[in-house]
């Protein structure tokens, strides 16, 4: 019976934060080893098809990286990084477009709707969702940047009660034009400003920003998030996660969170309990 | 860390109740301790703001019998029980209605509201939910049997995003009449069945209905129960309980419940985890 | 025929009105002899409810200061008053709740259903509709003034075709509160104000305010509202209901009127003919 | 003061009534005296816009023949009649469709407009409401029966608030035809059987059925209508006014009324006092 | 083969202009010989079913000089006209009421209705859509100016479905006055900016408008167009034609017309055809 | 001016199809030529558009096996086919899948949107529209026949005025499964009775069903069609084209028509004129 109170005691400390989230759109960027592994897979499908049922509007927007090389490499079609931002050729795009919103969204549906959940998978595309331009077209190609996001589909799949999950694809300015490759966390931070969303939290394979002892830090604010980016405590591949979280911020979301998508339902965690499991910015 | 993994898995457990009750009316009767101790009140509270959080309907369908009793002691007005019904004279049916309508009922929709739910407290003359007869009016004066619901209000509560709280006052067939009191257990189970409820739990004082042995039988059929009646194992106090379980399920409703309020949370124990705290008896 | 004829006359007179008045919010503070006498009661009744038929939307606060009276006399509770405001102990509190909100209440609410209306009585702890704070709390105890009002609840009351009635009871700040019994006139006042509405109307004991010389004044604005009170013409119990009156018109009410309610069926004198019958007072 | 209470009386009276009616379609056949006095137009169309808004929903079928005799002999355009009917020759049919739709179907929608309603006049053109067939075309010319009725527009038009204007025109079969001429009782009939009317009345310059002694019969059933059919005491412009009685009657309309349009308000008169001044033939 | 591929390309010519005007109000002036050549007529209502059929939503207001003048005729009645503008005597405003409302504007609607369009007919009078007052009544008598229009009736027959026929007749300021008879250009151009619509067309008997060497000029501003009258290019019966396009424009439509009702489906080829027929003023 | 009337003409003989199959759900095999050459592609997308624009609900369901062919040579993945069908191996699911839900479904998506329609692509496994079993695994691994279709989530896209384009890969019964490649012909057959369509239509390479002597048999019963496959008059790639139509007829489909997708603009040609250009089956 102790154990029966301690289960029950559990829900209801839930209970403030599904009060407070009802009705939100909370955008996840997912990736990292919360992608890979299968048993972290579904741990976070359930994690999301229980966010909606208590009421939230989770967004996925999903990368895909390795899975791209590897097509890449099966078909010999060489792949390049310049800056940690990959070099996409026109061949490349194809072959990104099709892993992206034919292999690794779909996947990642089939995922959600076998937890009870019911997913539909776009990419920016779909109803011209997200329109791009290049980022520097001679060095990067077909990488792009996003220049408009019409919401609008997101929000009608939202009310229809779906999920949506979302490949980072953009489209070119014209029908000839393959489509642009974005970088996942940059777009899952300007959905999450187009949708005007509570929160966005990105999985990573980190606990979250560490201070110089690489102990976690819990909160952060805009300003301290930049000092410390400039002082070099954060550095490396933590740098474009937070600039993601400062764009966000600014442009209205409420809190960014970074967490460790290598900890099972590390997403409940840091959502329903007070503690939290990773690092949160806010203004 | 570990003990956060454990907080995630409850939450998780519970996800297939709630995706089995969501937006399904959840008829409770509340009586015994859990009316009468602060404590259990307050987590009573919880639980019902938490189910409606999570998308199910619960109605709150009370007694009130003490609290009449020690008015009517105060007042010095004499009051007799035959068979374990109140006869209800004129003078009787003033304070009950008194003390049910304007006491308990308000009691407990600040109890809801302070917990952050919106309740709205009714009686059976509010919108003139609930018409009786008199039950033998000779004997027992104004306590009478439910003739009629018009659930329209009660849908149009629900709708509007309240909890609806049921005082079991019902209306005479004159505006003279001072209406009937009626059977706390009685009403839960016809207004369950008129709202098609899909599940009526009793919060009594014992842990549900024990066998010879005093163990508590987790799962009954209406056909068991009857049995049980017969041979005397289901007696006493139980007996009512076991008849209003029955007339729900006759009615419609698919389970019927009946938990022990003395414990703590005894309401989500018993609806969202897997074994249950009381008895539950279905077709 | 020629009484036919004058029939009909009547119900075209009252055109101008119904049109002018419809899907208007019109406030009826209840009270008086229109709430002791059976005769009267029904009368007030049958206009409240010919008022919502033709398209107007009334709501009711009524007041109960007698039936308080009465019961705490029966359990020999002391009960004081200073400067005509009841003090309000806990044990008195608990018996004023027990009155307005589960005898008064109700009993107005069976005599609009039985007149063919669907009233829904509430108090203001119902879906937390009004809170109130102490007036004085170590003068007056537990009476208390309102401090917020959602009008929501009623609004959707009045949506769904119901007739709101409703207890001067507030809520307090706290679970353990007992809550705030609050003056009738001043809690109709505020209500109207909250809820927009067009007209608001105290049935009284007396024909309206009067002149010096005790002729009843048929009209006045504020300004000259508090003349009369500055050169003593309005004065006793008349000074409270013309302050609820001014309070009204402040806060955007219409016309604010002070009736006959010993006169049968003075609200649809007042509301659907053309002179009216007691004090009208605006801007 | 006394007159006042009468006042109030009169219009409590009508609340039976009023209840009984709300939302039911009403159609009242307008025509005689009551189409031609100025002052019994006005009245009339007080007593359209009183109906409306009290919650009903009248829906107005109007003839016009001496108006369209008057132009004709203005135009110096002979017409005839055989038992009764107009021989419609194109040249009439063009002159009764002008003075129908043009003249005194818009002289009403004014009269209700100038009242406070909002009238919208149509044919049995407009819309494709009503389509008919030739009665005789031998000998009738474009004298027509109605062949059918999409009742979807005037349900349009009565839900957008609006009080419908029905001038007796129906569509032929071509384009190149000119439509039909209909008798406005039997148009009013069928209009009222097409719209599941609760009520026909229809506006005439006797005071209802009369016996063999020339005194008013305030109810009959179809049977009874009919013997007196057989017996001679119904007859001449009578009997075409109780057949379409009893045709609305067979086609599910609960109630029809032959009443007399030459006392003023006759329409109030009988929908809303409980005499009655007509006769009222029910199943 | 050849052919049927010339069909489609036509079609899909017309799409961007189908995209553009999609759930746009078009009103259009109907006159002129378009509405006399029996061939001419149901090639409009064609037209304008095409044109809803595809999304766009047609108001179509009509005159009827020719046909009220064929009447006065026959019934000898003098008629009379100053600068072009009909001397409205009481006798003449009954006739033109007549001939519009219930002969012009039931013939259109039966035309657009047999091409399988629904029409509603419609006056100034109906829901006291349009109100006037005299233009100068010493001269023109019951001649009117628009004062006041109602847009409401007609968008709710537009979303209701339905093809708006209008009368240009206007009410009164009294039940007694006759109403008003409206220059049918002014009429449409004052509705055209009531319901904020897009588009304006005038059918005329002329190419458009001409310059001094007689030929068409396709596109014109608002200032060119009064260069133009001042320098007497454009005179006669152009001039009002084109102020009611500028009054139109200056009241907030985009486009006004004025194209040739001779040449059939001038509508169409105007609207959905890259170079149109007449000629298009805009600001 | 001659061309331009003849471009009247064209708009208006589509006007009655037009009018016919207004919000009727089209479904559209698209494949063939008419998704390989850029230019047919353009003119098959201007076509869907257009029939959106013009009131129909078009749905597209793909194909793609040429390119997955492709993708698979590139990959050096061996490639089977029994009896016409691909033994679908998982490494050749996985490709199938990438291909048709990320490469030629994106395609067909940006093609519709730069023609102006709004469109969105998804597979099967969206809100688990199709669910399939194998269709013989041991002989064609997971090549799978459609169990259940939701067609839900198609009305919603299409209500929300969006395009749908389908992919035929369908899901599996478990999280594992890679889920099943379809036949498009069938899935779209099968997608058509679940939407209760109206109407089919298989773009191929050939010009429809042709008789013995090779001429276009225009119009087909299902009995004269099966007699045709039985004298071998149909035979080869036709058979199974045939009998998806005949299925969908059973289904409730009005007609079912194999066009030429190598003709501009067959899809317009088919369904907007009267004579068509393929063969048209009908019960």
């Amino acid at each position: 019976m102790e154990n029966k109170i301690q289960t029950v005691q559990t829900l209801l400390d839930a209970l403030p934060y599904i009060q407070k989230f009802r009705d939100d759109i909370i955008v996840i960027k997912y990736g990292g080893a919360a992608q890979t592994s299968q048993e972290l897979k579904e741990k976070f499908a359930k994690d999301v098809v229980l966010l909606q049922l208590v009421g939230m509007k989770p967004v996925i927007v999903h990368g895909g990286g390795k899975s791209i090389t590897n097509l890449l490499n099966e078909l010999n079609i060489p792949t390049t990084f310049i800056d940690g931002q990959r070099v996409t050729s026109k061949e490349v795009m194809r072959i990104a477009e099709m892993v992206l919103s034919g292999e690794v969204n779909k996947d990642i549906v089939s995922l959600l709707n076998f937890q009870g959940g019911k997913a539909i998978g776009i990419s920016g595309k779909d109803a011209n969702f997200m329109q791009a331009v290049a980022k520097d077209e001679t060095k990067f190609g077909y990488t792009g940047i996003i220049k408009q996001i019409n919401p609008d589909i997101v929000h009608k799949i939202l009310n229809d009660g779906f999920i949506p999950v979302i490949a980072p694809i953009a489209s070119g300015a014209s029908l000839s034009h393959p489509g642009y490759n974005i970088n996942a966390d940059l777009a899952a931070s300007k959905i999450a400003v187009a949708l005007k969303a509570r929160k966005i939290l990105f999985l990573t394979d980190t606990p979250g920003v560490l201070d110089k002892e690489k102990n976690l830090i819990q909160t952060l604010t805009i300003e301290q998030t930049q000092k410390l980016k400039e002082d070099g405590t954060i550095s490396g591949g933590m740098v474009p996660k937070v600039d993601a979280c400062i764009e966000a911020l600014k442009g209205g979301v409420k809190k960014a969170h970074i967490i460790d998508g290598r900890v099972p339902h590390s997403l409940l965690l840091e959502i329903l309990t007070s503690s939290g499991i990773g690092t949160c910015i806010s203004l």
